[in-house]
């Protein structure tokens, strides 16, 4: 099984991405967001924050900031347009930007879906099969969170566990969750410890993610904020991404919702680049619309995927990578799951994503990840993969001999051209079935959903660990141990 | 029910289409096709059509026939890059090329699903149920052939009686098979009738189309070339669309599959022309792969949405407007079904194309019509509608304002910037449920396809004649009588 995935490759873009708007009008969306910035302003919960953006420019309110256009480009402008992204083993190195594609798993889902079909709270024994799953799959580069939330493991020691489990687990990057000073210390020095390189090293080569939310609208929470200053001063990567829902938490038009997303996006972006200039950030977007009956989010919707190519035209604006979503609204792995994930999926892809989080395992608007899903979505990476790959036009791809040679009424499956190709020109993809209906049948009509479900289990039980190297793996766990021995982290936040 | 859905509008492109190869390519593709054309030629298997076209200056040597590329050239110059289509009612008149689509539902399934979940031979039954519910579907704007094949009509008199249910079920645009002189001579008649107008009215006035199939590679049968020949003649819609699978009746390479589908389109093409100059003609792609290790087809697959985005681009190198199709080889309306359509979509759409064949309800390759698939794929339209609505970009969408006043923490829910748009600025689906788990629980928990059921049992159960001018339905009434007491059409084809 693992052996008919394709190898695990990071795509590239070989042709232009698509707009949505003109360049002219990507202009007035920029334009309106430093005019927020600077009449508006964002409120800024974290002093340290305030003292060090005042000190770069910024005007200081009580928590509010607000932000001069010539501050806000001088600071965008030492962010590096790509850079290196270092796993624990060096063939799992990304590169984010300059045109290339790394896709993540789930994260942060509060519940999963057992194999069995019981969906439940987040627990131990849960993150870990995501994990092992997310290594098995060539599609997915790198984990960015916990696919799923362990609540069973105590807060204070949460962060020291899951990231044992997912260095000795996987060999794929990882990410932390800024939820306070200590986590982000404890969170840098363990993936210092597992990749086994010293301080400056692990200065030198980025090697660890960690999303920043704005709390929208306009609002930067302490944790948050603390986070961006712990990653950032050891030059690791920040992905700056506001979760702009339209009509809720950002105006109900897209381009206001944009303009808010944008806002937002920069004024977090300043603050990596105020606290190390040169350290690495990525832009994210979020932007998705309501149910205006309900109020309900929804994802992977055509408002969705206009929002993630505008987004990648406001990052190319600043030459920025771009972090997109794959997500989906559905309860259930149905035909809803996959077109949704489709639309989001071509609108990261179409707009030139960097970064596609969530690619693997989203369910229910991220409130389950599902194991079938994140197999299904891992054929849909590796047909972005092969839709990327370029449509080589040569004499020999050309084929007029070919065509000459078979003629009318004849067939290309035995002639030289074909036979030389067959085994390596199209996608065989692990979850899509092409069989006919009676063989279908035969085999017990299995949906999409039943033959993710064999196809996970196969592949969980096929893992094996990475294997970490001894001595790194005893400090790793003698760091976690003397962590948890001292109590972990304070959990009053 | 049927008023919650969007209105029936043709959506139109704002932003170019994608490519997938540069220019440069397009134009070596275009080349080789031109050369096959030269040296391979195409077998037409029609006395009267290689006259014709030994008249307009191609070389005839026994069914072979070789083209010169000035010869096609000069033919292509005259087919013209947009036109209109006419419904036997004005409002569902459709412009075809010019920047918009046009989405036609299933057609020519020798099988249909039934809403009890029985997959059985086409019959009249579920034909005129189909015909009824893409009536009732405003992203349906017309029908491209018989959504299922009604097999227990006798083929002498199928022709007849189909198209009758067709025009008194619907409105919108018909097609008819070319299946011989006759069947081409009574479905014109009968198109004519049912617009209510005179003959050179008709022949102004393109109301009728007609898909035309080569038999790849290389090869045009006789039924094909005569509807050519009959629907030209009377200035009727031609689309003509090579069925190339990539590895088996064609190249394996997509450039050499290009190639081949371009060969063959542009014989067709260059035959309507010499027919009529000036008649409507569309050119259709239809390229896709085969499994390479059954030799099934597949749909809806990376290479492909990579080959109808070339397809348009090929399209539009002549100024001609472009077909493409909404397909999935999937058996059972899973999330398979959802992804291969949504994929397949994307790749028209991007594309450019201008007419979306089976645009609603394909399924299984093809070889099954289903009602609940036609009506996810509805929503599945109206998402594409929705994507293609300008992202407007002003003083009043940007926003600032709201924002300001809305400022860090706020809500926008209640602000007037939102009220005045909530119930129009995005799309409502049909299908797509976006209910949180425990109200969907309570529900029932119904998938995609099960709410799609319900669904579509409601629109057919509502669907009423659209009320065919009486003196127009007893003139059709009394031609069909009389065709039929006839005896029909000869069978023996």
């Amino acid at each position: 099984m693992v052996g008919d995935q394709p190898a695990a490759i990071q795509p590239r873009y070989t042709q232009p991405p698509a707009r949505v708007v003109s360049d002219d009008e990507i202009e007035a969306i920029h334009v309106a967001s430093l005019e927020v910035l600077k009449r508006t302003g964002i409120d800024i919960l974290h002093a340290d924050a305030r003292e060090r953006l005042a000190a770069a420019g910024a005007r200081v309110d009580g928590d509010r900031v607000r932000f001069d256009p010539e501050m806000v480009m001088e600071h965008l402008a030492t962010i590096p347009s790509s850079f290196t992204l270092h796993g624990t083993a060096p063939h799992r190195d990304l590169v984010i930007g300059d045109g290339h594609i790394v896709f993540s798993s789930v994260a942060s889902a509060p519940n999963y879906v057992t194999l069995d079909g019981a969906r439940r709270a987040g627990d131990r024994d849960g993150y870990r099969d995501f994990l092992r799953l997310g290594q098995m799959l060539n599609a997915v580069h790198m984990f960015n969170g916990f696919p799923v939330e362990p609540v069973d493991l105590h807060p204070s020691i949460r962060h020291l566990e899951t990231a044992w489990d997912a260095y000795t687990l996987s060999d794929k990057p990882f990410h932390i969750y800024s939820l306070g000073r200590d986590r982000n210390l404890d969170g840098l020095e363990m993936a210092r410890i597992a990749r086994g390189v010293d301080h400056d090293t692990f200065e030198a080569e980025p090697s660890l993610c960690s999303i920043i939310n704005a709390s929208s609208p306009l609002r930067y929470d302490d944790p948050m904020l603390e986070g961006i200053i712990r990653m950032s001063e050891r030059n690791q990567v920040i992905i700056i991404t506001p979760f702009t829902l339209a009509g809720a938490m950002a105006p109900i038009t897209l381009a206001g919702a944009l303009v808010q997303q944008n806002a937002e996006a920069l004024a977090g972006l300043v603050l990596t680049q105020v606290v190390r200039p040169g350290s690495p950030a990525v832009y994210g977007g979020f932007t998705s619309n309501v149910d205006m009956r309900s109020g309900s989010p929804a994802f992977g919707t055509p408002e969705y995927a206009k929002a993630a190519i505008a987004g990648g035209q406001l990052a190319r604006r600043y030459d920025i990578p771009y972090r997109s979503s794959n997500v989906s609204t559905s309860n259930v792995v149905d035909a809803q799951a996959g077109y949704e994930s489709a639309w989001a999926l071509w609108g990261a892809i179409t707009g030139g994503a960097n970064m596609v989080m969530h690619a693997a395992g989203w369910m229910e608007g991220g409130l389950h990840a599902s194991y079938e899903k994140m197999v299904i979505d891992a054929d849909l990476l590796n047909m972005v993969s092969k839709f990327l790959e370029p449509l080589v036009v040569d004499e020999s791809t050309l084929a007029v001999d070919a065509i000459d040679r078979v003629g009318p009424a004849g067939h290309f499956f035995g002639d030289e051209h074909t036979q030389s190709r067959y085994t390596s020109e199209f996608l065989s993809p692990m979850v899509s079935d092409w069989r006919n209906w009676e063989s279908w049948q035969l085999a017990g009509s299995p949906d999409a959903r039943t033959r993710a479900n064999a196809l996970a289990r196969e592949l969980i039980a096929a893992h094996a660990e990475p294997g970490l190297d001894d001595a790194i793996r005893a400090e790793l766990r003698e760091f976690v141990d003397r962590r948890v021995a001292e109590g972990g982290v304070a959990t009053d936040f």
